[in-house]
């Protein structure tokens, strides 16, 4: 039978991305389009050990039973000790949720809060899921305009007052897709300014711990006036993406409210991995697992930014990234479409994504997001070079 | 701040059933009102055997990096076979999604098909959380009538003729919670229904498996006349409610619409779980694990049905499952209020759960479904005695 699809999901079909991304898993492909940790930095044999010990104890089943919708006590306790180092506290466990990753952090903050037509507020550009996510609450996406110290207060201020939105969503530091990150000062005036006007702030934090050069910052969360801001850590790039696990902090009812929702999306977390976490937390190994793969995100960002320089053609202006996963870049002044461009690059076996998917307008034709983490230092120098050559020949020929 | 929830969710409190579970966990509780496996059917030694050596392998990183939104291809090729049992063919890997746990179909089902206001026609009385989940999708919910072999079809029709609905919710087998079994003449009269109607059809089959005494019926899938039933299988009662693993089978147009709603809402299943899960397929160690864990539910069944008779009151009729987790039964004639009672039944240290809230429209007040699943013969026998004396005096007081 022909089935009538929802409204929500009626215009959501995936295509053109989805159909690219099939051609990258061949093995010549060189992907700068993913945004995967580094594999070498997963620690598969803690996690061997821990999970082999766990399930050899007493209680093994209780990795294997059911679990309540708010997640294991001893996972929710380790995740606001985590927080703690971004300067979010925690008050009690009815603050905390534990969530099948940030993905679904996205997802329970607009089933909790929005309406059809409800309008939510981005950085522009900002993260491409989330844009996908709040089109399928059928939400009115408004981009705000990026600054180089975070976000334009005054464009911000003016959006607030013109569509009164029910949701700011922001990655304030090492942003996906620009890898930028907000100061202090540009968090305080964030904090004061969603406060005033009773804005609800989702900060998407799954990159702070990523930081291989500059000072840390604070979390927006703590600088917030109020308890409109919600806090969101994810475990997909410092432990394991595969697990799918992350963690959730704010205000008691809303809290209380995406557990609610959470329950008829997925029940719970996977118990075995919540608790495989959990120890990994309690074991102390968190921090200097991290520590340790912070040289590799280093080395192989200064081996992207060593072979732009070298490789890519002189219009293109791009970002330099203290931490995270990413470098974003604009070939300025050029009338280039780098969506309509992208299936040519990777028929030279090199990969990016088209910068356009990240604006809530469809801006940016001639901005990329290149993603160093997950390729090494050979494979940067290779696919960047002939990625230079691809967009010479581009720039060149028109 | 005060948030502002969403329409969906302004009604969702979670309240009643949700402080009442607490207690629960008070060990002196005997509790008949989850919906948990038996703790020692669990595969304890086998996950863990698993887990280590796909954790030592050279390829483990898999089952710590990002996986595809469709789930592990072997995971999926596994289901396909899982379900041939039950006369269900799968076609081919564009036919199969992986999800985490049952709940995550049936929300994507909706997420995929229904807009505010579209009707959904159940069994009445049904599965309590998928109610939770039309609800969230602010569907109308109307219930048809059961009949002694599955659903009244008369009803069924003119359900379908007056409320023209966007999707059907069934448990054919074993149901939650009556623990009732369709007749294979009932599923051809269903298929052939909704067929005709063009009614897609959620076939929601965990229980399948936990067959301890009469004859196999095949799904409703295989009978269908055409692509409007989807099936969905669940490893949460075979094999671990905990690593939160299920598959959902059919229309390949509408799987594919379910894997873009899952994108949005947990990226992918846990690849951990999902790889253990698979293994333990691949091994062939499933359908000798749940054959063995049969006795178990048999023999509890059994010692409650016998403590039923024994220590409920007369007016107590109920049914007598073939498999699965759950007894259903009715105060006949009795106008009393299982929910406003249990409080005073959990004082007496046991505790069921109250049947009304597995009805679309509220009714079934002197009903209450109970789990034997998850308790001892010895606690099935002091708590089933409780309860007893506790309805008898009820009764008998009014």
């Amino acid at each position: 039978m022909d089935f009538t699809f929802s409204d929500r999901m009626a215009g959501m079909n995936g295509t053109a991305t989805r159909e690219i991304f099939k051609l990258l898993s061949r093995p010549e492909i060189i992907s700068f389009a993913g945004g995967l940790p580094a594999t070498e930095a997963l620690p598969i044999q803690a996690i061997r050990d821990i999970s082999a010990e766990l399930l050899g104890r007493a209680d093994a089943y209780k990795l294997l039973q059911y679990g309540t919708t708010e997640g294991y006590p001893q996972l929710a306790e380790e995740i606001g000790k985590l927080v703690r180092e971004f300067g979010v506290t925690v008050q009690d466990r009815s603050n905390v949720l534990v969530i099948s990753g940030g993905q679904q952090g996205i997802d329970l903050m607009c089933k909790s809060l929005l309406n059809k037509g409800d309008t939510v507020l981005v950085e522009d550009p900002t993260y491409l899921a989330a844009l996908q996510i709040f089109n399928s609450y059928e939400a009115r996406v408004v981009g705000m305009r990026s600054a180089a110290d975070g976000i334009d207060l005054q464009d911000m201020e003016e959006k607030i007052k013109l569509h009164k939105p029910k949701l700011m969503y922001l990655v304030p530091t090492f942003s996906n897709p620009t890898g930028k990150t907000y100061t202090a000062e540009n968090r305080k005036g964030i904090a004061r300014m969603t406060a005033q006007y009773g804005v609800p702030v989702l900060e998407d934090d799954p990159y702070a711990r990523l930081r291989f050069s500059g000072e840390k910052v604070d979390a927006l969360y703590s600088f917030a006036q109020d308890d409109n801001v919600v806090y969101m850590a994810s475990f997909s790039k410092i432990l394991s993406p595969g697990l799918r696990v992350g963690g959730i902090v704010g205000n008691a009812s809303l809290i209380r409210k995406m557990a609610i929702g959470k329950q008829g999306t997925d029940l719970h977390t996977s118990s075995l991995a919540q608790m495989i976490t959990a120890e990994y937390c309690r074991r102390g190994l968190l921090q200097p697992s991290v520590q340790a793969s912070l040289p590799l995100y280093r080395t192989r960002k200064e081996a992207m930014m060593q072979a732009i320089s070298r490789y890519m053609p002189q219009e293109f202006v791009h970002t330099d990234p203290e931490g995270g996963l990413f470098i974003w870049g604009e070939f300025a002044g050029c009338d280039i479409d780098t969506a309509a461009l992208l299936p040519q690059a990777v028929q030279r076996n090199v990969a990016y994504i088209q910068g356009q998917v990240f604006y809530a307008d469809g801006r940016g034709r001639n901005t990329i997001r290149l993603n160093y983490s997950n390729a090494s230092c050979e494979q940067i120098e290779i696919g960047i070079k002939a990625l230079g050559q691809f967009f010479k020949e581009v720039l060149h020929n028109r």
